[in-house]
């Protein structure tokens, strides 16, 4: 197995040397902040954006970033080139550091990492498909800083398999929010629908609607759940998954339970902009 | 400064070496359980209590610890003498364990640890004149396990310090529930009454009620907002508090905002009965 590295407070390690305080605020008490990404071709993607994203994300629950955005750039870039995984998944972690009470944390001393591993896809029959999500009532507390608390996400995992679902999609109050790891888009006709509030705003999400505008009407609204029955299309965006198409809902079937034509444009224009990004950041 | 010791994933090891992985998903993702007790004298008190909801808390998020109940309770003892301070903090995590993908992981190999750390009390006078708290809509999704996902505390601690408050109450739909660390009471007239259903029900509130049942009538119910109005007395409850008076909560004065008689008389209790579960334990 080749060797992996990883950038911690300051300094590229073996990832098998990562190691944090199990006094880690981190561990300890959940508090931190994290933002994931991927490159394609060792190219990391929407890189600039992720980073001020981390940053506010960081902001919002009262933690600093130990390193400026451009500096954050140079680590992804050196340790994507590294570890000699050209489509790889990035994450930077940002907690409150150690703390002997559990509680006291200084700003200046956080911790700070970034992982690179292989990107997990998915096979191309889910994205032909479509896949079935099912839902459930939550709605987040800090909805724009994108939190390291997933516990939720694990205990809904049995949940899921006994349900045979792709994934959990999140509502409160009537109204259609994210999942825990997406965001999620109607088609009414050649409208597009999409949450604006109580949800985080994930770059892939912002980075299709960048082009979707060209292509459709483009609503940033709430959501209502009962708009779902008369949904022609849906889909879901996340860094890892892309643009993946959504044919049902706990027991609804989202316009004629086929992949929509509609999405499967967004999709092939999402692959046209990812390498125009591609080719115009290589060798940045 | 002495050295500090802390159990570790099967081993005693010197605290400042005691590190876990950057992909543990304990970090990663909040994913973990803990608990946490103190000692009296070295004796570490409702020590079997703790682990016991310890237990139950890693079973209701899908975590199995890697050690049973007497096992842990031999690492306690351990390790409060091993630290040399008769009045410690302890505190044991469990998580998920090392992740890959920050999703999958193998419920044989979680990361478990026990932290002993001094205690730290209040002044005297904290618990002569009794606290004010402010109150903050929110309701845990699993309220019955004791999970490490503290964002929400750690972003109130700026509006905690404007408000000038001691801590910070959670209520939901018309009903009080507990602060992040701790279980609430009131009192009207000679009635006790606490919240039962929403909250994670503390060992320190379950020890307080074992001897108020002999002092007072108790309801365990859901306590409206709008009873605080015509409370005579309140409290809350913590390992590290034990009981503390509440006097003021919000800008609503509890009572004559003085502590009051009977919250003295179950503090003086409780102080007898620990006494006693100090001798009754000792060298076990």
């Amino acid at each position: 197995m080749t060797k992996k590295y990883s950038y911690l407070n300051g300094k590229v390690v073996l990832t098998e040397k990562a190691k944090i305080s199990i006094h880690d605020l981190g561990v300890m008490r959940g508090f931190g902040v994290f933002d994931s990404l991927r490159s394609y071709d060792g190219v990391p993607f929407l890189l600039d954006a992720h980073i001020s994203h981390f940053h506010e994300s960081a902001r919002l629950i009262g933690l600093k970033p130990p390193v400026g955005k451009d500096e954050i750039a140079g680590i992804i870039k050196n340790l994507v080139k590294k570890n000699g995984n050209p489509d790889a998944a990035v994450r930077m972690v940002l907690t409150g550091g150690e703390s002997d009470d559990t509680v006291t944390y200084n700003i200046e001393t956080p911790t700070f990492f970034v992982t690179v591993e292989k990107i997990q896809t998915y096979p191309p029959e889910v994205y032909k498909k479509g896949v079935k999500i099912i839902s459930v009532e939550n709605e987040r507390r800090i909805p724009n800083a994108k939190t390291t608390d997933y516990i939720l996400m694990f205990s809904l995992q049995k949940l899921k398999r006994e349900k045979n679902a792709f994934e959990i999609i999140y509502f409160s109050r009537g109204r259609v929010l994210e999942g825990s790891t997406f965001n999620f888009f109607i088609f009414k006709g050649n409208k597009l629908i999409t949450p604006r509030d109580g949800v985080f705003k994930g770059e892939t999400r912002n980075f299709t609607l960048s082009f979707a505008r060209e292509m459709f009407k483009v609503e940033e609204r709430e959501a209502l759940i009962r708009e779902l029955k008369t949904a022609d299309e849906a889909f879901l965006t996340s860094t890892k998954r892309e643009i993946m198409p959504v044919v049902k809902i706990d027991s609804l079937k989202i316009g004629n339970g086929k992949v929509g034509e509609n999405t499967k444009r967004l999709m092939a224009v999402f692959r046209e902009r990812v390498d125009e990004f591609v080719a115009r950041n290589r060798g940045l």
